[in-house]
């Protein structure tokens, strides 16, 4: 009984992750109750997106700029580049201010499954990179899942005849975990790959 | 390391109910992967809704006429008034399918505590409806909460001079439900209204 402009409101919202179709209407209706505090930004704040975002060329990062910030920054080690599925992920390493390299976002993972390969990944280029004088290191830091460990095998064997270190995130306890709660695979990372203090 | 563009339309989103500053994070990067399936869509439909919606002045229905359509049509009866909390609510009344009467949204429920009085909602309005001449029934149907039972209670109160007839949704165990799961309140409540087969 709400009308078309709504449910055409909820219908996309539902397409959000983290938002069903309940939710959607919840998340539509906070909406109409704040026309001028939420609703109207969020349309200005989404056409803005639209028309300022553009992906990097040579690294997939998504910014205003092409190359992006990261890319542009004279400060940062040209030396490393640090592979990530998702530009989620580059956020994150960002988040940790611990990183001073460069990066390089695939935009996911090889899966035979759903047809996704090399050519459909930013694969080709980060090869070139890799192999390119300036760059030393490339730590393969995508998720520790099959996909994306099958994604960093392939990296590695593809990379092996080239004189560039591979190297990949840690494996362990994270920080505050708990022994108890922790599964089989990770706990015989952490004992594997101990350290003399 | 996101752009300012980013940023604030992760802040927006993360005021939706539902999301929090991680899926906003997340909900914005879907959107940004898919600018013309849906983010461009979604500021479009958003600044739609803006633009079409208003609140009937009649029963605070939001629909884009006023009075609302459901106030406007002939085939519902004019006798009965339900009045909710919130025009959520309306819609879910709606979905069932099994009423048709008009309705009054009052837009909360009474609470000493943040300040709502009954200048606040719209129950005076409510009033001046129920003591018309064409209204024989209202039905309280305000949340099952202290709060949604309080302003019940005060419109009951309100109403006691009047000759229309005051009822409220019936208590009792959900369709589909497991009495071993139920709290104790519904299940003295659904042992209270048993009716004989």
């Amino acid at each position: 009984m709400s009308t078309p402009e709504i449910e055409r409101l909820v219908d996309l919202l539902a397409k959000l992750p983290g938002l069903g179709p309940r939710s959607a209407r919840r998340a539509a209706l906070h909406l109409i109750k704040r026309p001028g505090q939420i609703m109207q930004p969020l349309a200005e704040a989404l056409s803005g997106v639209v028309a300022a975002i553009r992906t990097c060329s040579a690294c997939g990062n998504i910014d205003s700029v092409d190359p992006c910030r990261i890319c542009d920054d004279v400060e940062r080690d040209r030396g490393v580049i640090c592979v990530i599925e998702d530009v989620a992920d580059l956020w994150a390493l960002e988040r940790t201010a611990s990183y001073g390299g460069l990066y390089h976002v695939l935009g996911g993972t090889l899966s035979a499954l759903d047809g996704v390969g090399p050519d459909d990944l930013r694969i080709g280029k980060l090869l070139d990179r890799a192999r390119s004088e300036a760059v030393t290191e490339v730590i393969l830091a995508t998720n520790a899942t099959v996909a994306g460990q099958t994604t960093a095998h392939y990296i590695t064997e593809r990379l092996a005849d080239s004189n560039v270190k591979i190297s990949r995130l840690a494996h362990g306890v994270p920080v505050g975990g708990e022994l108890d709660y922790l599964d089989d695979g990770t706990l015989t990372a952490a004992l594997k790959s101990r350290r003399e203090v």
